[in-house]
């Protein structure tokens, strides 16, 4: 009933230690089933060399637990309201890779330096500000979710061109179309963060690309007239 | 008689090389029978990749050798001081990883500059002052662990909370209930260093985070009422 | 027909991950054969795990397609433009590579620092300035191959000597008497790119290796009196 | 005759990719025999995985090639020069490693700034300044010996106790008392420049380790009273 939902997250998960994301069990994907509005996420602290397709646990928006023996990632609640608050989106990934941490930790947004990044989004990559104490001691993970909702809006980003953030003092969360591409997404975070890291050390004058580039490369990939790709 | 201490001794010592903490033999675990009163601990200067079961060494908390016919780590006395005056540690490592390292000869503490830190730790992570000259002529590495003592006794550390030290101008020293969490406790150290070293180059006024999110982020995974994990 | 030529230009691009030079499909090897007028390059947005010989596309200097069923390289055009315009280039290899790209972010061109540099190319390696944006929103890719001849028109360079260069804002592009030693030099570009870079972070008032250094080590490896490797 | 000499460098040279010290061929490893008056070396731009035990060059002091079908490294009168110079030697390898290649386009010598450094020697590591251009037109390979040899009198240095060498704005050389011991310097040197690299990002101002502690450190692995090891 929940097989194929299960082996969707478990390969999802399984790709984060094989990219280098992750370290011990500092990370986590889910995918979501809209028709049945549930999601499958990784179980709390099981180490990837353990996992197996069956511990994977099956929430559902309100994060009751609807299938699973363990207890799920700490973080579902943050999925669960990802997914509730943002129709278009298939899949979450939460790591705490080392170069968008150091961002994060920095509290800084990522300058859109390069074509490596408008490949991908067109603005700099946000960085929400770390929650106000009320909300840290109160519902923190269902918070951290809400912290990621009111940064987009008060930028007026989309989730559907933007698709990921850095949470302030914390870390990276990314998404997308299904999970295979969250994981994807968090993978070129951590490499365009290591990129811009390193601009900066070479260039701390470094400016933003140039508007035209930005479009040029975004639309190459993205949008109606892209030409990236096999177009499938 | 030591077999089994023997074997969780080889086995933690071998995690070493596989989570890149250590180069050549810069590096040792130990792990302690207490109802014995002795611990297991690697042989000094032997490669990783020569090392058997049967040359680890046995040594009492006064540093006589119990069993094994090679010299134990030159680091022995240091670890029988911590065993002998913390009644809790179960395991202890020592490595010269570099981001740590780079740490400890910078002789800077490591600022709580994030979740992945409060994960762990709520203080930073302390440098202990390199020793006077008279200690290092004297018994050096029974007082490296003196060393160690004094700087939790002067900043009121408990090594139960805290599990890790730079000892100034030298490298890491890390413990836990266990070999196995001394080990992880070095790794997640290391992650720490290079974490914290790339947050002061992207911001060299980042801030350390925010008390509420160091309780929050510690007493989830810490303490009666830590959710994270499956309980066990 | 096309046989040998894809086999080479599939060989060429497969080192691109063994070496460590690409992410997912963030880069493109193509090779050309003059007698016939036309060049084999990497289909667009094809993982390398899943690329196969046959799928290879032959294009002409006119960017037509001659053999494939697949969409060509979406930088094919660039890659055209430099053999019609270069006639001693044998292949092309473009990618984002991260040292690379950070100076290419930073729009500075790569001092020659020391003889690892100097036993490839005596110049700094330039960093052409990004484009108008005229130029961007026009035949970008024809437009990319352009400033780059340009940029070696500019500063009197020649592309038998110096086999590489930035696209500011970008990346690189390398090239060479054929698809291998294009790769080769993508290679030693990432390397020169990560060297250059810690020698600033260590003495940011380096200067330029002295002129008979440059000219000796780019003549022990280059020229009619070369005598470095096995004269083959 | 020369079987068991050539194995012996064919061996350490191997070790050199497998410790990540060099890419494609830039770098050499040789081994004396000071009874016969020869030295084994690697022939000259030969790629690692297509090396063979008989390519190995065999060349006497004057460098004379005395056996082997190959023309031997380009470095050969270098090191020609040092074992003709320091009767004590054994082998001697020279790399391009990333982090002392840094430190030497610097122009820097590496501070002895912790315990890593003096387990290893009580000096910095010099770094010695570029050729005046006469000697660099001149009998180039040679000459580089001489500045080596010239650095260590400049500065009273015994090569017996310092193992390894910066040449200025080209890179590491090391040596030992055989050909296995100079590749372990040249990983150790590479770890040292990371290392120093690293405390200096973190702290400008850090200082060198304290006399008392290099004394100590370097003392508890080297000479009459070393109790690291196993004693053999």
């Amino acid at each position: 009933m929940y097989k194929e939902l299960k082996e969707t997250c478990y390969e999802a998960n399984m790709e984060l230690p094989k990219l280098g994301l992750v370290l011990y069990t500092f990370g986590n994907v889910s995918t979501v089933d809209r028709s049945r509005g549930i999601f499958a996420i990784k179980p709390s602290g099981v180490p990837y060399e353990k996992l197996r397709v069956k511990d994977i646990v099956i929430v559902d928006f309100d994060n009751h637990i609807v299938n699973g023996k363990l207890r799920p990632s700490s973080d579902t609640k943050t999925h669960a309201f990802l997914y509730k608050n943002w129709d278009n989106i298939g899949g979450i990934c939460h790591t705490h890779s080392t170069y968008a941490v150091a961002w994060a930790q920095a509290l800084r947004d990522i300058p859109n330096f390069g074509t490596t990044h408008a490949d991908h989004l067109t603005s700099d990559i946000p960085c929400a500000p770390p929650m106000s104490d009320d909300l840290i001691v109160g519902d923190y993970e269902h918070n951290t979710g809400m912290q990621i909702l009111d940064c987009f809006r008060n930028r007026n980003l989309n989730p559907a061109e933007v698709e990921m953030i850095l949470v302030g003092s914390h870390g990276p969360f990314t998404w997308g179309k299904d999970a295979s591409k969250a994981v994807y997404n968090s993978k070129v975070l951590e490499e365009l963060s290591k990129m811009a890291y390193l601009t900066l050390q070479i260039n701390p004058e470094a400016s933003r690309l140039k508007e035209a580039l930005i479009k040029k490369h975004f639309e190459r990939k993205h949008g109606k007239n892209a030409y990236y790709g096999q177009g499938c």
